[in-house]
């Protein structure tokens, strides 16, 4: 028995998420009236309605979440400031306003004081995502078994709360709630910090001598090829990531940084038992993604 | 048709990529008369023979290569010394000796000096690999369509290079030859500095303060799974792979935490034109990959 959930939900930027929040939502009719659909990019709009995403498409969004009693923010989270002041005087009461950013302090820094009285907030992260781009990019499965992060304040109601995890249980995906600052952290370390690093040794390589450079990328064996995967993803979402999720990232860095120079130190001095027992340890963390369902 | 290219092969180490040589052969019947197993591990050499993999099996190395017109060590490079030194007074004139280790000027170095006059050192390199261990790893279809690198010196026969390209061949791999120097430089950056890279952040994440890091592992969203599943491989091999690579993986190290400390600063200063740069030229990399067939 399918719950209806919002009679009109609005989806701000047509990416890769917001593409497959909308083709999850069709293998699942009822949990949503009408699926508008609003983006700035012309051709992202235009493709969208090709695909036939939603039931209607605006390339304002303040005129496309007039009426509506769910929004939801997909567009990279540095935009988010300007989005939140341009549809707030256009929000109805009662509206439940939404986001899908991976970093959850700023957006509460970012969206929270454009907020108008009568409607809620209640930030979300699904962590869910390949390394594609744009309205093509809308998988029907990407939430199916994944965790989606609600990072709620006192300020959001609770009834708002529970219809976004609803949605989101509709969608497929598992939620937790916890704050926007022990969510920043963890992230930094699963996601934001491995994106630093791919996005880094892709560079390395590239610099090297012309010659070997060829060869790096004929004879590219499977740890590179994992590393490029996921360097492969948007610049702009990712730039906005960085920058908006600086505090942890920088420090989850500075970690990494001295355990990296003290195995380099480890394999100067040919210090074999350093690097077993750490290489043991990856393991063992490892085999506890798997014991919980997570690799 | 298929031709003979061994009429007494032996497998020195019935691990996960002995087991694949094994298993592939199976695949191409006729490419190998007899194939003979030997691992100094009871456990893996019964298991070996349980799954059937070669046709006589012994524990003792030295016992193993008599008769034998090829040997292919395929232990952690940390024992191909002893082993070299040990089964070297039992080997036969005219055969060729060869090995799959990931680094090849310490394995010039270690083998080099053992082989008698006579036998052909060919050392060679598939870039194949999962991050499973073990005689029940093997995989018939691991080597299809992958790199295997050699890198012979002067002292090799030429038909005894032809000959191991040929196997590699029959194994379903590509052969490239190149020096045991450059050999070593493209992989410490292809596949040595991504593990080091991987065993440490898993390191980083186990630090992190208990509560965190249970979130951690239940939270690990794409960019972590990826990292954490290069970080299971085996730690004796990796560490020997570290030690005897140093000089490259210690430069590509060093060069990697240029860039990472860069690209961190760059976050830190807001510098979004060049994370943005940083983040288009790994696409592009990872745009040849797909071009070159190796992603």
């Amino acid at each position: 028995m399918v719950e209806l959930l919002f009679k009109r939900l609005v989806i701000i930027g047509i990416g890769h998420i917001g593409a497959s929040i909308a083709r999850t939502l069709q293998t699942v009719p009822g949990v949503v009236e009408t699926l508008v659909i609003s983006d700035t990019s012309p051709a992202h709009l235009k493709r969208a309605q090709e695909l036939g995403l939603g039931a209607e498409y605006f390339a304002d969004p303040g005129e496309a979440v007039k009426g509506a009693d769910g929004v939801i923010l997909c567009t990279p989270v540095g935009s988010f400031a300007a989005i939140a002041e341009a549809i707030a005087p256009h929000l109805t009461k009662g509206c439940i306003l939404s986001d899908v950013g991976s970093t959850k302090q700023s957006v509460l820094r970012d969206v929270g004081p454009h907020v108008p009285p009568g409607v809620s907030f209640v930030p979300a992260h699904p962590l869910a995502g390949t390394e594609f781009s744009g309205p093509d990019a809308g998988l029907a499965d990407l939430f199916q078994g994944r965790w989606c992060l609600l990072t709620p304040d006192e300020t959001a109601a609770p009834e708002a709360v529970k219809k976004i995890e609803a949605l989101w249980t509709a969608l497929g995906a598992r939620t937790a709630k916890m704050t926007p600052a022990h969510h920043d952290r963890v992230i930094a370390i699963v996601s934001h910090l491995p994106h630093l690093i791919a996005f880094t040794i892709c560079g390395t390589a590239d610099d090297l001598a012309d010659e070997t450079r060829d060869e790096v990328l004929q004879f590219a064996a499977s740890g590179f090829r994992d590393f490029t995967r996921i360097a492969a993803s948007d610049p702009v979402m990712w730039r906005d990531i960085f920058i908006n999720n600086k505090d942890a990232l920088l420090e989850m860095f500075s970690r990494f940084s001295e355990d990296a120079q003290a195995m380099a130190r480890a394999v100067r001095w040919n210090d074999t038992a350093y690097i077993e027992d750490k290489i043991n340890r990856s393991r063992k963390i490892r085999k506890s993604l798997i014991d919980l369902k997570q690799a």
